[in-house]
């Protein structure tokens, strides 16, 4: 890249552009954003970064993003502490969290099996939740709620093997049609199985 | 926002998702990238934002963004001293350099006259256009290259007033069909200003 600006500036171009998603042209939007406004918000920013990278650890119980040792969830005496949900990422977490209705804990595996990606079982946080397990004796269901793509279910098939023998109940999350949308744009395999899981009204 | 993934993280997405153009998914994404990458990553992009911000200054002269006191363009003794073409912004001075056709000077206004957005004349870098033109004898053209749309038109027009009694030739960029397009394509004032440009072959 040209260094149009001066090295400093395009060095933050590039850096902002090595960021998931951002491409040149935005990468340059934000850099313009940084130099324009106060000195205060660049301050703010640069110091967050660090901040965040330097605090932020996983939950010795479910491996979620934390700046403590437990996370708010784990430390929560009010949530049902005899169900596990098990999720590939913290963001899946988070979206589970959102409904507000799920009132159990978490596990969060950091990934699925994906043997394309070199990932198997043993980069995932596998043996975290089976110390859980054999430590929590109050658990009672385990619900794989990985996604619904071919490594999630892997990943769930997995599990789901290797949970079942220790006598914990382990079910799975749905899969049907998402609610709002219209049938003519759901794939064919959603379709099917939306018929086969189909429940008596 | 709830706080899911501990304050730091929280804020972390925060302050990535006050850049332009970044929703709340994509700062999120952008935190977990600099948490997953390793410490130097975060370190290289929290100190670019910094010495950017405390580097970048304006170059003397034409006003581009720039490390030391006159930019490399006007640095540049192989530049064709006599042309000056006025620009909005730094990006548009990259995108005719882009071009690698263009040998003059240029002059940035950092944006352009807009009531609406309270900008007048008088928050645009114009007057150091016009120390340009006093002190600097050489200067034969004017180029307007602000942008086509209402805003860089009122400026161009405003500066070729001010300009023209200073006895300086003073051109606007041509408005046409853009090159490769589909005529179907274009709107019909630009098939309009295409037309009434049209030239000899």
């Amino acid at each position: 890249m040209t260094n149009y600006y001066g090295s400093q500036v395009s060095r933050l171009i590039e850096e902002f552009a090595k960021l998931p998603g951002v491409g040149a042209k935005s990468a340059q939007r934000m850099a313009f954003y940084v130099l324009k406004s106060p000195q205060e918000r660049a301050l703010a920013l640069s110091s967050a970064i660090l901040a965040a990278r330097n605090t932020a650890k996983y939950c010795k119980f479910c491996q979620n993003l934390t700046d403590e040792e437990i996370c708010y969830i784990c430390k929560n005496d009010d949530r049902d502490s005899r169900m596990i949900m098990v999720v590939e990422s913290p963001q899946d977490m988070a979206a589970y969290e959102k409904t507000k209705e799920y009132r159990g804990l978490y596990h969060v595996l950091h990934g699925a099996i994906s043997p394309m990606d070199g990932i198997g079982p043993n980069e995932l946080r596998i043996k975290e939740l089976l110390s859980r397990l054999s430590s929590e004796s109050l658990i009672t269901e385990i619900i794989l709620a990985t996604n619904p793509n071919i490594e999630g279910e892997a990943t769930a098939m997995y599990l789901s093997k290797l949970l079942k023998p220790l006598g914990v109940r382990t079910t799975r999350i749905a899969h049907g049609v998402p609610v709002g949308g219209d049938l003519e744009h759901v794939d064919s395999v959603t379709l099917l199985r939306a018929l086969h899981g189909r429940q008596e009204l």
